[in-house]
């Protein structure tokens, strides 16, 4: 039986849509909601309870197949029976009502989920920190970057002088230093202030916001299909680490670590090479600088490996590796015990995490782990990926550039112009589809990892629909 | 009957003390969690399963009575039944197992869950953002706040200049401005990157961070008692003001917000005054700008009032309240229209808060509001205070500066110097009491909402015992 019938037996054979988009029912719930909270970017009110499987349900009814799957953060389906156990357990009850500071007092079974979280560490890792959301990892993980660059340009000293102790206070040298995060164009890291930093996918994300004036450097753009154009992609790769190289060189505060995500996803759905990637990785050695690897979108499973940079045998591997979203909780990889701060409390906050997410977190990781769900998504990614691969032929003028090709279901495609690909956006929801974007021009595939054959072919069922109307 | 009898009918009677602090089953605990996770901080490994109101359990079977309730944010008791319902519900357990993207696919039962929230706003407050910490709560005030301050510079026009779009991508100027957050020494507003430019209360939290050049004022530092020193303590306040308004005057960046605990906790207890707090709410008007009262930690009932600053009736109200902590949810209250982003998606990211968080805070919320806690809080406060005021006129040279009269159970106190406090707080662990520490010379009192008058026995008991036999 397949893994989500095993699942779901009662999963939807079929979208359903019953009224106009959003529905009426919808639209009086978004005018409520709006009284009490932002409720401008909602596309709809979702009935979780009636949600199932692969298919989220409005309040009016509609019921659509998703493969946005709140933005790339639902695991294993929506009402999972294997997660509803574990949010049933008596473990979970107490770790919502009695949350630790986990720091400081962590519980007789915090080993074992931080464990179950190093389960399914990448290849190479083995120590995890944790967190609360892709922004939160990612900042900790800049943290430990900037303990770790200080500690070696104090040659490994632990003592910190009393001028730095004071001056820290007031946000000034030495004690708080000029360093960096080297990040991407077309990167996305968060939204907080120094992710913000490190962010450059669209304006809107960090107009009025003071920032740090850290560099960016160009991520490769590739022709596509990326077989056709295997010199020029190679020219770009060289290219675009000339200039990350220009950067270190001419930095005008020292670069502590190279951010970058495997692919680069609100910007685009931008892959990096291997070459890329391993390039980063000597770049960063030898500057004697981190390499952090931004999984917080690609990881857990979606593109047919567990974390996306496994498709790349980096050695070594990356020093930190961050991920939140579809783990359902947060926080980075590492292994280098240099990384762990040379001084308790550096690292630390209040929480340190969320017992209840890790939890879950850890189960979610076991069930991939023992459906081989990387597997599936890579068998029906390959399925997926060649009708559209069909469809691209079919409609050469609205399927430009589709990229995900082995990299299961993580797939997007572009269109010609911006307004083209809202008003696609908007007629795949009235298939039936419930589908995002990324970048400005382009559509991205985000299905749970329990998306199958049964339910790409409705998908690009609909897809086409919309296509021939056009 | 009591509300902790209500609530705790097996609640232990005493603190019971079995083994050395740490106890060997903790020590081998620690050890196997340090393998996985930076474990110097853990003070002992808990258990659980086995805590129960005010009482928590370690692994060794010692029973601690706690006032520090997991650095101030245990509300109601550990393993509270009325919880212990929330956490089993079926709306739980869809909380955890469906997250949403909240901010575009809110569930049926979000408007519900965010007026859960509103129902225990502070006076004033009519609206609620939320985030993920306390850290994360004020950072998304910041944001607000730069948001509301250019929107104020451009003359409440929408559009963004091509430059602005432009030079933002670069985190250059004009797209990112040089906008600043203005907080006191001895602040402490969490240990993210903009959080820990405002933060003031030790070196370690912040050491080796870039930062933001913001400035800070002085905190005012009152002669205790304070009833003796009227005269003296109102000539603080203003001085310190003024420091504020020479701030505003000479500032190289304009401030846009000036950030405030009404009492600075972790920095050491120190209470502002009405008078302080009033003259911050003018003079921010008078400049323009907006002031942002973090009550991450002096929130939800702890001063015997729902929120600390009504004790003050600053009027007009602070522009945005912080919480986080007791709350178990995190976010900001506000109640001006204009500090809603003028165009959607700026204060936006994948998960926009967590509702079973936020589920679990409205249900503390009510649980609160029912019992009246905070009344219940400033019962037991007084006399809790009434008898450190007793110990303090016995033992002079170890219980200075007693402060939070009339602040419910929100009492600290000073050693002359850091051994004595450290000493203090390891000796009365050995009376199982598990007590925190506050700035270097101080202990805090953070008990739960359910601390009662018979556990303020127990306490003042061994803190007595210890006392004495210095």
């Amino acid at each position: 039986m397949s893994i989500s019938a095993q699942y779901f037996p009662n999963e939807p054979a079929a979208p359903q849509v019953k009224t106009a988009f959003p529905g009426p029912q919808s639209q009086d719930a978004v005018k409520l909601l709006g009284q009490v909270f932002d409720a401008r970017p909602v596309y709809f009110v979702a009935d979780y309870e009636k949600s199932n499987g692969n298919y989220i349900v409005d309040v009016d009814g509609n019921t659509y197949l998703d493969v946005y799957a709140q933005i790339a953060s639902i695991p294993l389906g929506y009402n999972n029976p294997a997660l509803q156990a574990v949010a049933k357990s008596d473990k979970m009850i107490r770790a919502i009502i009695d949350r630790p500071a986990l720091g400081n007092f962590p519980g007789k079974d915090s080993e074992e989920i931080i464990k179950s979280l190093l389960d399914v560490a990448p290849k190479g890792q083995d120590k995890v920190w944790s967190g609360l959301s892709g922004a939160d990892a990612n900042e900790l993980a800049f943290k430990a970057a900037f303990f770790w660059y200080q500690l070696r340009r104090r040659g490994y000293k632990a003592e910190f002088t009393a001028e730095e102790s004071k001056t820290v206070m007031d946000n000034q040298l030495p004690g708080s230093p000029d360093l960096a995060v080297l990040s991407f164009e077309r990167a996305f890291h968060g939204r907080l202030f120094a992710t913000a930093s490190t962010t450059r996918s669209k304006p809107i994300h960090k107009l009025d916001l003071p920032s740090f004036k850290w560099p960016k450097a160009e991520f490769p753009t590739y022709k596509y299909p990326l077989g056709e154009h295997a010199k020029d992609n190679e020219e770009e790769d060289k290219r675009c680490l000339a200039i990350v190289e220009e950067k270190f060189q001419k930095a005008s505060a020292p670069i502590a670590a190279v951010l970058v995500e495997p692919i680069q996803s609100e910007g685009g759905d931008n892959h990096a090479s291997q070459a890329f990637l391993q390039g980063l990785r000597d770049i960063t050695i030898k500057h004697g600088a981190l390499l952090i690897m931004d999984e917080v979108q690609t990881g857990v499973g979606a593109t047919g490996k567990f974390w996306a940079h496994e498709h790349f045998n980096i050695s070594p591997a990356p020093d930190m590796v961050t991920f939140s979203k579809k783990f359902q909780s947060a926080g980075y990889y590492f292994h280098d015990p240099e990384i762990i701060p040379n001084v308790a409390y550096r690292q630390f906050n209040t929480w340190c995490g969320d017992p209840a997410r890790m939890l879950l977190g850890g189960a979610i990781g076991a069930e991939v782990k023992k459906h081989d769900l990387p597997a599936v998504v890579a068998r029906v990614g390959d399925y997926l990926y060649k009708k559209l691969e069909g469809l691209a032929q079919k409609y050469p003028d609205f399927i430009h550039n589709l990229r995900g090709k082995d990299r299961g279901t993580f797939i997007a495609w572009s269109f010609k112009e911006a307004p083209l690909r809202n008003q696609f956006l908007s007629d795949i929801k009235k298939e039936g589809i419930n589908m995002g974007g990324c970048a400005e021009d382009s559509v991205r595939l985000r299905p749970t990892l329990v998306f199958e054959e049964k339910h790409a072919d409705i998908l690009v069922a609909a897809v086409e629909k919309v296509l021939a109307g056009y």
